[in-house]
């Protein structure tokens, strides 16, 4: 029988994070492409908008003028998805028709006053100003919400609406799905093999390098083993800490550092304003402060839609959405394209 | 306290079928949306194109040639996520980098001779043909195979690559994910409430109306309770049928009529060619064929993604990839508006 060989012979990958397996099929990236092509994306996105709702200045949709600020800026989402009211559905439901409350806040944050800057063209002073920030939400909002999660949608291909520099922080009431998946995957681990999932992954990972993008004294971001989308990333502190509170001011700079370092290599990749969808999770907040969360490692989810350039994405539909995911070219093969991308930014080499 | 109007209050909705959550924020249809428009489809497809390896007569990729057909086509897909002789990559492995072998086949079906007509377009004796075909292919490989998944991307918005009429038919030697954890929703809820969930629910939801779109004799189509997509449907037949290769001739007939008039409100909702993600689940095949099913309730998933037009969709991004799926309006209003569409369709009309 032939050898196996990740790179040619398609195969099942294990996420421990989730429970559940995606197919690798290395030898898909060799098909043609007549699909859809995207747009590619504006360049020309102006220092400052006037009728931009997200810039230092200007009106928002319920009247509030924003303030000249110089770094962050954090509001409520003027249409959120969640509100901290919302009353209950009741009890006495049928097993085929259950709902629940849901309540919460939808903040929006801006990372920088420029409309064109993106975090990989900031300071490094300024990335730890976001990174400080994201930590005082957690903090506040995390004192009675037991999730809050943090995520960024950047580029109109993942939804986003703006192209001002921003993330989101949504606080619920509840365990999304994710968290609770996330949750028992770990908890469960530590309970078998007596050591938290991701410790012992990012060890394992720093030992064999061959999925390390970039890697620093306390960080290590990787192509994880199981990643779904083309270039996804797993971004890992080398320390056992639960939550982003719990940095220290050496492990935010160097957070700040091996962020520019991969966003900048994601943008080199396809010489584009790379689009991703990226959060963060954490062990739970509110009532779970006070429980043991030792099972949970802080980590960084990077999920990036493109696949072969900037105009030709990977779609996660038939196949995907109504079996299981998955990829065209190995987790290794990415890792090993991304490593060997220049730490410059293609656009400050232009300058 | 405000009495609970699930139109006007977030809340959370259980889907039994897959143990997760969504979070219905029916307010959020009013946020203004300025993000990524999509490109109108191309009205223009010819009915045959001479450089199209779908249509009757051309030549594929690999050289062979194309038969005269008349109704549906079958061939193997030139790159396939899956074949039949993969190697396995072996035992010992740590528990945090494990993988399994997949093997399988990965088919092409063309509907129709014509790359100008959709399902919704074709007449029922052709969608019959369709369907025959399908139950034809589950009895090929699902002889072998414990899992063939069937499936049609729909325009290019949902990864389709070429315009032809066709759907895809993957078979594996591993229950994917959603079919493991479809199998495992279904087996509990018969051990606990001893019915069949699918047949309970598609009951219940005879009766209450509010989330029927169509339905006749033998078949029931409505946004599910649980819908996670604007328009998402579950096609239902209203026996008991555990597998497509037990439908009667009379319930094939049914399911040529419900699928071509479903299709039809779809095109009609924004006057498009409206694009989705479906595919058929029922009880696993091969090894699983000798087994007791009797938990299995054959079923059709819908996922289109348009939200608001032609040219705006909900995007699945950030906090629906990282925390929990969202969805903006109620599946009741998105039921009311379909059910009240008209059953002809916008093309026939017009012509
Ligand atoms: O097989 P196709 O049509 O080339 O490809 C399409 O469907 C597949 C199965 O859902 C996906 O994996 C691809 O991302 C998508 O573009
Ligand atoms: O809040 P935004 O940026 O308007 O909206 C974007 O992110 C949300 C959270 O992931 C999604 O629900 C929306 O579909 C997406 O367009």
């Amino acid at each position: 029988e032939l050898r196996f060989d990740p790179k040619e012979h398609q195969h099942l990958r294990y996420n421990p994070l989730r429970d559940t397996w995606v197919l690798v099929s290395a030898h898909r990236m060799k098909r043609p492409w007549s699909g859809q092509v995207e747009k590619e994306e504006e360049d020309r996105v102006p220092q400052h908008d006037p009728n931009n709702p997200l810039c230092p200045g200007n009106t928002r949709a319920n009247g509030e003028v924003n303030p000249d600020y110089n770094n962050t800026f954090v509001f409520e989402n003027d249409f959120p998805a969640l509100q901290p009211d919302a009353p209950d559905p009741g009890l006495n439901q049928h097993p085929l028709f259950q709902s629940k409350t849901a309540r919460g806040v939808c903040k929006v944050m801006c990372f920088h006053p420029w409309s064109d800057v993106t975090l990989p063209l900031m300071t490094l002073p300024d990335i730890i100003k976001v990174i400080d920030k994201w930590a005082d939400l957690m903090v506040d909002l995390g004192s009675t919400y037991p999730w809050v999660q943090i995520f960024e949608n950047k580029g109109a291909m993942m939804g986003c609406s703006n192209p001002h520099p921003h993330c989101q922080v949504w606080a619920s009431n509840f365990l999304p799905n994710e968290a609770t998946l996330s949750d028992r995957c770990q908890r469960e681990y530590l309970k078998t093999h007596g050591e938290p999932l991701l410790l012992q992954y990012a060890k394992m990972e720093a030992e064999r390098q061959e999925r390390v993008v970039v890697q620093n004294a306390d960080w290590l971001a990787v192509v994880p083993y199981w990643a779904t989308w083309p270039f996804q990333t797993l971004l890992l502190p080398r320390r056992h800490v639960q939550r982003l509170t719990n940095l220290t001011a050496q492990e935010r700079e160097g957070l700040a550092s091996i962020m520019k370092r991969l966003l900048t290599k994601y943008d080199n990749l396809f010489q584009i304003s790379f689009p991703y969808s990226m959060g963060w999770h954490g062990a739970p907040t509110g009532p779970y402060l006070k429980e043991d969360q030792f099972h949970w490692q802080l980590h960084a989810h990077y999920y990036p839609p493109l696949l072969r350039s900037a105009s030709v994405r990977k779609f996660m539909v038939g196949y995907e959405m109504l079996a299981q995911e998955q990829r065209d070219l190995t987790p290794e093969q990415a890792a090993e394209r991304l490593r060997n991308l220049p730490e410059e930014h293609y656009k400050t080499i232009e300058m």
